[in-house]
């Protein structure tokens, strides 16, 4: 059988972690990772070509998985490559996902093409599970908790501030209110009530700590609202613990079957690299991706759009006797 | 708007649950309720025909729900019902789940119906979450726990020991196993490993309990392999205690992005009421099935076939702005 072949475009921690996630595949090739670098630059066994030469390599790639930002490349790359080639993104930005998903339903139906959006663990997986879980059990209420994980867009935040050296930030769910959740009880669930938010810094030598930590913890938006601890270490204690990206969290719909009876339909994933992770997400959706392209069902879709056995490697009737 | 005609065919838990969950699904209504038993004889405000009437009300049915048994009933029922009705089930017995799509599939596809098969928490939710968490996940173990709950085969194998007048059987999930596997640890699961089985009774007055205890323990198959413990309780507490049907599980699946990076995919349910969950899932499949069917996607289908969002009472764009 021949392979799906696959190309990457972009080559940061995401896209890295689709070149790893598709050795584990199979049914899936890697064909050429694409970058706006110098090709000559990057540090990999496989081909690498520029992007601006990816046009033609049409008749070479099946899927191309976008692997660049969602605040940047993809709301210009994903119209773009949705015209000429089946795709496969991890856009992330909640807010703009109804308008992108306009955009390119619009382009990949002209062109018939399959370009699978906003793919990951949230959106995506934490996406499904959200759905599933209202669907199933309409009276109730549903939670959303994130981390114990690293946020990039906090750590970034605190690097900002005067007198910083590194900086990491990791979210802390609420423990508590989950169980709380989980055995049946109400809660006052708010983002802010149901996380904190923990932050290590490696100081310059000549900063003061104290102005650093009230720098941070007043930060508008992005800390203030929060509770928040700074802790001040070593470079050498940042470099050996916090150079990692682990995330994860939690779904959770409490509700009732009915006046008598409560269910709790819980969803987990505990992640050492969070970008590895959304990676071998995307790859499984890559897969999925060329199967409808083969059966003609062109357009843009989302996790909600797509018949999920698509994603396995087994066939129809592996599953029906293995997995069901 | 027009609602979704359901009738439900039984009425036993499970069709008492499908009752009660549609009222809780406002594009969702019931139609009739089938029964083979005397019409007259059951207890409830909505309508109810008999079973052999059925055909009559095909103009009047968008979807039946075939709330029988799987032993007995859905093998035969099934069959002869997606002849001329969109159906969905819950057929359970996962080794003829294969042989029952191919039937059923035949069938469906030749009178333009969607027949919906093996829909439920296992199979059906955990059989997703396997998938899914396989698919993304190639490199891992996946493991499935049952309960805390009751199991309805074992409580009847209690009960037709002689001397016992009352009794039920709960599987329990070994949880540090559970927690051994949250943590990245191998563990040695077999399906007899990773569960115990705690038996209470009610014995006749004049009943060798010694004798009882030894019975059930040692009954193939059923005990024999399992850690069972057997607790002889008061018909009073038995009532008190005993009456209801939990029932719940885990699916996990522990795997590695890449050699460094480990990650846990974890799905829980816990529910106060098995057949009234199963009857909720088997509501949000109803509608499903119906929008299949007006799409003119024919055939059987399992949890694997369908694009999930239609299992949600929210639209295409509701579900892009506020859920995913």
């Amino acid at each position: 059988m021949e392979k799906i072949r696959i190309g990457i475009v972009g080559y940061g921690n995401l896209g890295r972690g689709i070149e790893t996630a598709l050795t584990n595949s199979s049914d899936l090739e890697l064909f050429a990772i694409f970058t706006r670098r110098d090709p000559a630059t990057i540090a990999t066994e496989n081909r690498v070509e520029s992007f601006q030469d990816i046009f033609d390599y049409k008749n070479d790639l099946d899927v191309l998985i976008l692997a660049g930002g969602s605040q940047k490349d993809i709301p210009v790359q994903g119209p773009e490559l949705a015209a000429h080639f089946n795709t496969v993104d991890c856009f992330d930005n909640h807010a703009s996902i109804a308008d992108y998903y306009i955009k390119m339903n619009e382009i990949a139906l002209a062109t018939k093409h399959v370009s699978t959006i906003a793919i990951g663990w949230d959106p995506g997986l934490f996406s499904l599970q959200r759905m599933m879980a209202e669907a199933i059990l309409p009276e109730g209420n549903s939670y959303t908790f994130w981390g114990k994980g690293l946020s990039q867009g906090h750590s970034d935040a605190v690097r900002r501030v005067p007198g910083v050296k590194m900086g990491a930030q990791y979210t802390i769910p609420d423990q508590a209110m989950i169980e709380q959740i989980k055995s049946g009880q109400d809660v006052d669930y708010t983002s802010v009530k149901a996380h904190q938010r923990l932050v290590y810094v490696v100081a310059e030598s000549d900063a003061d700590q104290a102005e650093i930590k009230e720098k941070i913890v007043k930060m508008p938006d992005y800390f203030a609202p929060y509770q928040t601890e700074v802790k001040f270490i070593t470079g050498t204690e940042f470099k050996a613990k916090h150079q990692g990206m682990p995330h994860g969290g939690t779904v959770i719909r409490q509700g009732s079957t009915s006046p008598d009876n409560k269910a709790v339909y819980e969803f987990n994933l505990k992640l050492e690299s969070n970008p590895e992770y959304t990676a071998a997400i995307s790859v499984a959706f890559a897969r999925a991706t060329y199967k409808l392209f083969r059966a003609e069902q062109y357009g843009a879709k989302t996790i909600f759009d797509i018949p999920l056995g698509l994603l396995s490697n087994r066939d129809s009737e592996d599953l029906l006797h293995n997995i069901i």
